[in-house]
């Protein structure tokens, strides 16, 4: 059994944004050698997701707009947690769209349906955090 | 270290339905010869899920009620994805319902809790979509 | 490969109720000797989650409060599931939060950021209820 690990790193320069991290990880993957196995894809800090679903710009800001009505940033005053902080809102969306995904490698390859792209979701940005890619396998 | 994957499809007769996909899996498992490793069962279709709860059709209904209310199809207008397609609510709600489940395997068997069953989550439905399995162990 | 397999048990005495099992799935992860590979960390029952956030008290504070608003436990007769049963809002309440997590192991110690903690999730308790800690790897 073979293993690989990588940080990416990602500043974003808006406090909540989508990136696409699909081409980051197949290089991880390429760099790995590994052909058949598993990738892990989470994000390494708890106001921030790993997703996968559409590269579609309006698809993007629906679920800015749905993460918004559902766990709204403001007023700050309604999260306890907003005591030193004021992202109560970020903890709250990173656990609807998830920490992580597991994808699996057939042939050196994601192995992924028609659409699927992975993202990088930033609920508390604008400062530098980081997505954990580990990959297991042979 | 052994590795195994499998399409499983699924053309639903509704719009949203959840399939019990349990023994699918299970046969998937047999197949591969694979005692000790992990199953990695995802949707390949983005507004798809695959998820773990209990074959009961009460709590099926009130998912359904409970994922309406949360992200709504209706009025289309409501979704800037929904330009040309009207699935933008289901782009959302399999995000509440997640992508993927990953199993531990033990002794040849999906390692499960008394009532774990795991479902096929269709919100966007009547037509072919794909499920992935992909197995690694030994 | 080798493989490693665990249950935790856990009765609160709360219906609904957070623990850090942090500990408890470092202790699993020296027991299994493994040095590189994935660790799933899943509820066996389909009315608990586990999940990876802060520990922090006012954080799990807004998390009880905000679950409650998304998936309200009374009146119990708003759902079907609650013929026999009181605990509907369990079930919604964990496909909020997810059912696993999966962890990378990196030199014999869960890969995580600063503030990444493992907890158990209860949403119906005040009775036993198990954790399955699976770790493959070399």
């Amino acid at each position: 059994m073979k293993s690989y690990r990588k940080e990416l790193w990602f500043e974003t320069t808006q406090r909540r944004q989508f990136v696409n991290i699909t081409s980051h990880v197949e290089a991880c993957l390429r760099e790995s050698g590994i052909n058949e196995g598993l990738v892990l894809v989470n994000a390494m800090h708890i106001t921030a997701s790993v997703f996968i679903n559409d590269d579609e710009g309006g698809l993007h800001h629906d679920m800015e707009v749905w993460l918004e009505k559902l766990a709204p940033e403001k007023p700050y005053s309604q999260y306890q947690h907003n005591g030193y902080e004021d992202n109560g809102d970020a903890h709250l969306k990173r656990q609807i769209m998830g920490r992580e995904v597991v994808v699996a490698i057939t042939k050196g390859k994601l192995d992924f349906g028609p659409w699927e792209q992975i993202f990088y979701g930033e609920f508390d940005g604008m400062r530098k955090k980081r997505v954990l890619v580990k990959i297991i396998g042979e």
